[in-house]
């Protein structure tokens, strides 16, 4: 798997973008997948919603899908906020590629995790506690990337 | 699976946000699935781009999770351009449920179907083929319920 990721995260699969649409496309899936997530929330984690497990398996498709889509590949120069004001993206990023390509591939490799915990029925709590590890990937490069 | 798509369209997974964020995340999750699609375009029917498999399944799987995520609950009441102008969702769709349910079902069966393709090798022409049909389930919602 650390192979397959690899390849997914360095090899970009079109021309790339310009800027602004690197932004907004990565903004884009972000949002989609914060979407998913507040779904497991609702269902595995709050109870606000009764557990349906076909949903979660859906919810959990999109998360994963979002983590495999190649998302470095709208990191390019000149996206970060010293150049860009619609970006939180601390340029800092571009300093630390080794610690950027990590947080991708830990957010790659607990999705597709989660997907898995899904797919064969896990069952709430084991979603919940995947949904956490998911989480803590997602901190992980606020932490370090993303401004305030 | 016409059931299962119903009941994916019908049931919501979580509370529903307010309509700016409905009209937000829906359009974070076409994009999302616009930038998937150019990269099928790019390497499946313009060959700009190295044709690359493992690319292709991971494009069409985050394809197939927008259009199997439920997004009918994100197009509640209030969220046409009659009453929102960040929009360009005719008010003719809350006219037409029947229709609106249609459209939705032939985007995730088609891109389902593309999933398929792609994660079963059908090789560059299959995918370009199910790529067209994605293309028309697109343009099916579009001709009917979106704002030029």
């Amino acid at each position: 798997m650390a192979l397959a990721l690899s390849a997914a995260v360095a090899a970009p699969a079109m021309a790339q973008l310009d800027v602004e649409d690197q932004i907004e496309t990565r903004q884009s899936a972000f949002t989609f997948a914060a979407w998913n997530m507040g779904k497991i929330k609702a269902q595995a984690i709050d109870g606000s919603v009764a557990y349906n497990e076909q949903q979660m398996l859906a919810a959990a498709n999109a998360i994963a899908s979002v983590a495999n889509s190649g998302l470095g590949s709208l990191f390019g120069p000149g996206t970060a906020n010293d150049k860009n004001d619609n970006t939180k993206l601390l340029p800092v990023f571009f300093d630390k590629p080794e610690k950027a390509r990590e947080v991708a591939i830990g957010f790659a490799q607990a999705a597709t995790k989660l997907q898995e915990v899904a797919a064969n029925g896990g069952g709430k709590s084991a979603l919940a506690a995947q949904f956490s590890e998911v989480g803590k990937s997602c901190k992980a490069c606020h932490d370090e990337f993303r401004a305030e």
